[in-house]
């Protein structure tokens, strides 16, 4: 499959710790979204959406939305269960994840990272959602290894994406140790290096 | 199953919708979101989010988030349907809807019907992110009836119920015609009264 994508991306990090986990193999497109090319005609043929990730099957047929991409690639794997209800508890910290962490967390990052401005510049309301948002996954995980069962699922893929960059948004995690530890051990069940 | 709910919230909506088509019962129990009693710390003990709605099953398990409540419920019908890819593409639409499309349309509804505020006094960045996420609707719509497949499904369900209330955040929704008649489309089949 190819996997259009921006490397800085969080979202479309996750697509590529979920590939990468499972061992499938994917060509990589490098996108530069700041010079508009998740707007070209070619690839809003591709996605309506505009956004990466966006994947394109072998057979042509495309999908976009980090969320919807993982979800696909994980079924039949460990880290989408089996079980109905653990699957429906994984939707909902994802579906959680889209609607109040990414707008936050990714948004303030955004400006920080991708605009350059300085942290002071940040959208008030942005940094204190997503304030709240890191500390409401620290609380869940001061008692819980990960966010659904007893292993990494795609719940902990997705809400890894934008957590583990969060400090290039100017949010500290230091203070948050469930959370922190939580970064850990995903990043040791994924083979990645330590962040922070 | 006990369904924790505000009746004008489209987000809640989306679980009445599911739960009547399907035939499954329910007590539905009203909150007062502007009172805070989505914020209670019995309210937080079923779900940490803090946002309605909330399913209580009869077993005493809890579940947030539309999203995930609605697929956990269609499961095994014809709002789900079994095909993998299928199921993706409804995903697609479904985590674009809480990223994008209920962000900006229910943000700047709710400035308007919540809070009372003047239609002129939207956030102009949800305004515009609004009037693009409808526009992207109407243009999808003008080759298929429903969004995946030939039929109604939780796709559909998710993102007709805050562009059924659109209007009521000062959208206009008369200048797409795809748009109007999936809205009749879908009301026809849920059994819901014509809104416009």
């Amino acid at each position: 499959m190819d996997v259009f994508g921006d490397r800085n991306s969080g979202n479309c990090l996750k697509v590529r710790y979920t590939a990468d986990h499972l061992g499938l193999p994917y060509r990589w497109h490098e996108l530069d979204l700041m010079a508009g090319e998740s707007r070209t005609d070619a690839f809003l043929a591709m996605s309506p959406f505009g956004q990466v990730p966006v994947v394109r099957f072998d057979d042509g047929r495309t999908l976009a939305q980090s969320g919807a991409i993982i979800r696909y690639l994980a079924r039949g794997s460990a880290l989408l269960p089996e079980d109905a209800f653990a699957q429906a508890e994984i939707d909902q910290w994802m579906f959680w994840e889209q609607n109040f962490h990414e707008p936050n967390v990714a948004g303030a990052r955004f400006q920080v990272f991708y605009r350059k401005e300085p942290v002071e510049a940040r959208d008030p309301l942005k940094v204190e959602r997503g304030e709240a948002a890191l500390d409401l996954m620290n609380e869940a995980l001061n008692t819980r290894d990960f966010f659904v069962g007893d292993g990494l699922t795609i719940a902990d893929i997705a809400l890894l994406g934008y957590t583990r960059l969060a400090p290039q948004g100017g949010f500290e995690l230091d203070g948050r140790r469930a959370l922190t530890r939580w970064i850990a051990r995903c990043e040791d069940v994924l083979g990645l290096p330590a962040l922070h």
